[in-house]
């Protein structure tokens, strides 16, 4: 199994963001290529990373550059091509077939999925935020209407949606009750929720409400992805343990609703395992991929220890500098031929089975799991 | 350091079950080659994991099909053996000289420790399961004699028992109170069980009986299996950290009991650190091995980073299917060699020192911890 | 890159403790290289892990021995030497540039950082135990007093410390509430503390005192060192995951102060986690790459997925026994070369690119954290 034949292997990017339109400075490049939402300290910089290497390497090329180009010089040429050429390029050369675009972080600055799909000729679909439902109807609503509105507007959301996403990792951490709150409860917690935001924007951090979201989505049993682990400063880091979820996931197997886990990392072992004893549990380590860059093939094939082949999925969590949608791409692509020859050479895997496995994570897995070839028409792949 | 010469290294399987004599269909061996309760997802088999690959290309041959047979010619070619055949041909592949088998998990279903000595003409030896004990006593007397008889039965288990296991993981978790329980305790804690059973069979989850169990097992200063980690969706994972037992572990310090940590993944890192720092503490990581397959050389190695190599151990943690002996001591020995090798070449260790820790680990430790050598005639070895 | 290369990459030692003078029998050898705090059991030895083994193997040429002799044979040799000779030679062979050296375990057995400068040649600096300075403050004077007196010893070490390191994993572990104590609370607390010590050394566990302790530091703006994960038995591991400290961390951003996280395994992904999203925290694996010997390349791998490149550090964390600072610096450029070799060959990284990223790791960064250029005339290398 080389890289080589695995540069054409079919990608549905089951989690990702539009890219932004905007002209990037070094600041706002760097900016998009960590998770910390400082600078880096004076005298250095996040191209000092494996993701900055990475950039270096991979992108510079693509962008017209030598390999390995300075940071200096490639904030230069990006500026010298433009957004769109640059948007234009680093995503085709990514060569993912479908784009899962999740739409609930600053929206307004990036592509939508429609405009995704337009750049890159690729099939799309969308994936809403249940935070985001939730504040935009407590916003909109009286507290005791907040039930039926959070309601409607997921029902209205999935009509063209394929499936929601939750950050409650972001909102206090996965350990919720399991147990699904009534409609009086809800109504409560709005009531104080939207009476102690006193004017200002409303940010969703209540257990009962966020669980209501939770038992809302598994009701429409629909595939629910949940940011788990590594993410910006934000999160406290031990309360996103996908493991913190395993009683709500005992209660959810059989309610057709299914779970995909987001990024994982450093609890991928962790996801692995829910992956294998919950029918209803994917999981990617999308992220870490491209944050891990050259070290990223040991995590994904920690990822592969314990996970179905019928249950990995493949994601680049990309948002905003379509240098990620690229490396996303092409460092799953390496790090999982990587672990097939591995495997191969010393367990023995045919190489069709190999490949098999690959086209199963690639995008099979994704395919059933959000079914894409029912729901959605895929332009790009009528006329392949 | 070749898997070559690691083939007839001495194995003391120091934690297994018995196999199963029963006819499998493709459902019933599939349930035995996955932790999970739940069948795989339709259209999906847990074939497609790094088990399932594992029996494809080893187990296969061994029963006379091609490498990576299909997993339907395969459960043919097994009900065309029938069981016993089968068994016979997975087991003494598997080259394994002693075997600790554990009795307390649907002991009905499956070959004792002497029918497993039997037909594989290896060693034998019995390892009982605290909880059982407990169950059974508490449901012979009444509660006020609940500690006699419970400090009976593990009396009368240990005439012949070369040690107890603990699946306290299973029960609620690791983290219990480190002290001794006072009889008083123990029997309000008893009666307080039964008399709520309402004539449901006993299932042993109190935390004060779970204990008890605990430290009469040390009192009689045997090896103590402990269930630790990765294992069916019935444990809730982030309980079954063994670091949680770090309070129990210190003050058993000296005691003449000893520990064995089973399985631990993804913990093994962790139980690594506490057999280096207790000098009672010994680990494996069984039924790791078995479930992460092809990629089971780095967790293998990464075990090996703290464990004195006077404290690792061996077992597969096979239960039912004999594939899971074969799968055991095969992917064992080349993970083990692999670590070795690269050891060797990068850490300049002789071969002869490679191969001393590779007894160590394979048998020496085991018949140490378990008096085997003493306690145990081991017919297979006189003749060889 | 070949470790070679890296034969003279120049090292700050950022976390240290002096070697002993006096004569190590092997009980005695043994013990500095292990963290348990018993010896081995019955028929047994220490030599028998990791570190053992690359002291056989790495150790025993530099004090004239064939590689991998035997225990007893390198005991006797080190006896014949004399522990003088045994530290020059072994100290030498590690080449370590500067030694930054924590005096507060055991200060009285061991060499200070000027007489480790001394045997060295080699540059030195001295960090503070924040702990140590508190149990003298607290036994010198009133309660009432402790805070003043707390504080002008902080600030008298600081004229000549470069930074200060606290145990407070060592005494309850990392999750300490992350606001500041008054001084009407540390005065209470102080007061409760020694009134129960009765005569007894005062050992500082109050967490209002270990929290008053970390923001006198951060209020000074110096590097403060936090012992995190792996340690002896008196560790509660699980309460040692630098996670716990997101808080504290989150709050202190900006401050001035900067966060060194020592050793970390095997929680050495989460304190890379912290080290990539806060601007002001550095970690190393210091500890880890001894005790994990042959197998530290993987460790080391993985704890530069997440770390920027200008904040990983390098340390040894010897303590009494010179191997540990020849193996430390040796492990360390072997294990660093190793993943920079992969990362060049699979991610196509330049050589002048791989050489950058060691001497910030090996050197840069520490003398970017602590001030060393500015602070400390390193006489080595003007002579060099």
């Amino acid at each position: 199994m080389s890289t080589e034949l695995l540069r054409t292997l079919d990608l549905v990017d089951h989690h990702c963001h539009g890219v932004v339109t905007s002209r990037l400075d070094r600041a706002g490049l760097e900016d998009l290529l960590t998770e910390s939402d400082a600078p880096a300290p004076q005298g250095t910089t996040f191209f000092d990373t494996q993701l900055g290497f990475a950039v270096r390497r991979e992108c510079a090329p693509v962008l017209g550059l030598p390999e390995f180009a300075d940071p200096h010089e490639y904030v230069e040429r990006r500026a010298e091509l433009g957004p769109a050429e640059v948007n234009r390029r680093l995503l085709r050369a990514a060569g993912i077939g479908t784009y899962v675009v999740e739409t609930g972080h600053r929206s307004d600055e990036i592509l939508t999925p429609a405009q995704m799909g337009a750049v890159t000729s690729a099939g799309h679909a969308e994936v809403v935020r249940l935070e985001v439902l939730a504040e935009q109807a407590a916003a909109d609503v009286d507290p005791v209407d907040f039930p039926a509105a959070f309601r409607a507007a997921l029902d209205a959301a999935l009509v063209t949606a394929v499936g929601v996403k939750t950050i409650a990792a972001y909102r206090g951490g996965l350990e919720l009750d399991a147990s699904r709150p009534t409609d009086e409860q809800v109504v409560a917690a709005a009531h104080a929720w939207t009476s102690e935001a006193e004017g200002e924007p409303l940010r969703l951090t209540d257990p009962v409400l966020l669980r209501f979201g939770w038992w809302e989505a598994v009701d429409r049993q629909v595939p629910i992805q949940v940011h788990v682990g590594y993410g910006d400063p934000d999160v406290d880091l031990h309360r996103c343990n996908p493991l913190l979820m395993t009683e709500f996931l005992r209660r959810t197997q059989g309610s057709g609703a299914r779970f995909a886990l987001l990024h994982c990392y450093p609890y991928h072992r962790e996801a692995g395992y829910l992956a294998h004893v919950f029918p209803h549990v994917y999981c990617d380590v999308g992220l870490a991929v491209n944050f891990t860059g050259a070290q990223s093939p040991q995590v994904i094939a920690e990822s592969l220890e314990l996970t179905p082949f019928h249950k990995a999925l493949f994601s680049s969590d990309a948002f905003g500098a379509a240098e990620l949608f690229h490396l996303g791409a092409l460092l799953f692509r390496r790090g999982l031929a990587q672990g097939l020859t591995r495997w191969g050479e010393q367990g023995g895997w045919p190489l069709d089975e190999q490949m098999r496995v690959a086209q199963l994570i690639g995008s099979g897995n994704a395919r059933r799991l959000y079914g894409l070839d029912v729901a959605q028409p895929r332009p790009h792949e009528e006329g392949s």
